[in-house]
């Protein structure tokens, strides 16, 4: 199973160690396309790629090529939710969005209201483990 | 026409006056059908509607039926992302981001490696009426 893992990169890094975490737990499930969200060393000016050209296209070969995806949507990123919504256009993608409840802020409506996304509230790396473990128990 | 004006709601409000001020200007052009985007009232909270299915339901229903779509992409926001990745699904809808550049931080390569967006750099709101002009002289 190729799975396609969003986060946010230049629209901060704040979560970077949990996409690595998170990364790590999907690798019990098949390969993730996107390991790149998870390098420790990748700040918010972005330096995953030679040129901008060259990222996006790389990502949308990879959005195209997945079978599953899995956002954490917690960080306000312009990437993740484009990807979220060319990853929809492709119909029979399940995507899966992990958030954590933030004081004074609130999901995008784009996201939390949106019927075709699975979206599941966490507070720990444990309870993501969980949610995994239910998500791709449903797709196989 | 029927204008799509995309700017952040819950991403962060810290451009809420320039976004009223950009509807100002897209009304000599057409139709703004997001008006709200511009309330000095709402907050990252996100009080645009009842309910976030209402409100998923009601933007989706404006994105297909815009002419055109004009977005405002300093802030990242996970809306205008999702937003900018389902109105290229429809292809023919001509998409003009707008960005002022910020310290310390770049625009997504999604939406900036992204070939099939126009996207304009700008500093002031005069500049944004000369990009403005220039956008909407092409489309007609």
């Amino acid at each position: 199973m190729k799975i396609y893992f969003a986060g946010s990169i230049r629209g901060g890094r704040d979560d970077k160690e949990l996409y690595l975490e998170i990364i790590n737990l999907l690798g019990k499930y098949g390969k993730v396309l996107t390991e790149h969200i998870g390098d420790q060393t990748l700040s918010a000016m972005g330096e995953d790629g030679p040129t901008v050209e060259y990222i996006y296209n790389r990502d949308m070969a990879w959005l195209n090529e997945a079978d599953v995806m899995v956002a954490e949507v917690t960080t306000p990123s312009l990437g993740v939710g484009y990807e979220i919504g060319r990853m929809e256009g492709r119909q029979t993608i399940p995507i899966l969005c992990l958030y954590r409840e933030q004081d004074g802020k609130s999901l995008s409506a784009m996201i939390g209201g949106n019927n075709n996304l699975q979206i599941k509230n966490y507070k720990t790396i444990q309870n993501i483990e969980i949610i995994l473990e239910d998500f791709f128990k449903n797709i196989k």
